[in-house]
């Protein structure tokens, strides 16, 4: 099973895919898609246009979306919401489930604190992820967030398992 | 030329098509995409479906999206972004150029006060696309945009006529 994460932002986009193996994690690739500058209807269509191209070329079967942090101004948050909008609509329009979770819940799962520093967050993706070099720091928080769905996708299929 | 004018909302989106016939208008169609319930992936992909129909088949030649309120509790201004994204996405997908109109902006330019209530701008749309029926009042609202963006386009064609 292959796992896309994404980090949403207006000009920034950080995506990143791994592979569940069993118990182990595997890293795929991770990148981060610009929107560049000029109006915002061009702007969004490349954030799109860039997922679409990530979900074509690295086929993930399941998506994982940061949920945004609401507390900032409202025209962030504005900005924020169309970024995530885009975030959302690519893996839906390939038919991925797509799982949401708050950042403290990234965190949590992959430091196994919900206020780890950034620092902590990346040494653990490294850590999970041996070899992985990270395309951007909005690219490693993607991949954080693959982790945390990947191993809630785990402990979903020992429970079933235990269930049986 | 033809005008699409986009009401963005996560539950609702309001469209409108509207021809400019040189000082005239004229309608061609309006109505309201609705997203459902269920996950919001999948409602963002009903959104931007329902759009990328309205385009096709109502072959518009420029898109106006109203400027979202920002001043909303967080929560309603990230799920306003969510959809304003997709409202912006699907006319850029297609080519078209976006005008961006604040709230006011359509008011003044539909019934000649800012602070017009819903109820003039229903009316002075009326009046302006004689035999108008409105698929709810998100694609009134839709309409007005399309009328707004039209008079912009109209008096800029003035503009430069006198300039030539």
């Amino acid at each position: 099973m292959r796992v896309l994460g994404i980090d949403p932002g207006l000009q920034n986009m950080g995506w990143g895919v791994i592979e569940i193996d069993g118990p182990r994690l595997r890293h795929i690739a991770n990148g981060t898609v610009r929107s560049g500058t000029g109006p915002l209807g061009g702007r969004l269509l490349r954030l799109y246009q860039g997922l679409c191209a990530v979900i074509v070329t690295h086929a993930p079967t399941v998506a994982a979306v940061e949920q945004t942090f609401v507390n900032k101004d409202a025209a962030g948050t504005l900005k924020l919401g169309q970024a995530r909008g885009i975030a959302l609509l690519a893996p839906a329009e390939a038919g991925l489930e797509i799982g949401e979770y708050a950042p403290n819940a990234v965190k949590k799962a992959v430091v196994g604190v919900g206020h780890a520093a950034k620092e902590q967050v990346q040494h653990m993706v490294r850590h999970q992820l041996p070899g992985v070099c990270f395309g951007g720091p909005d690219a490693a928080d993607a991949l954080a967030i693959a982790i945390c769905h990947a191993h809630h996708l785990q402990s979903r299929a020992i429970r079933i398992k235990v269930r049986a």
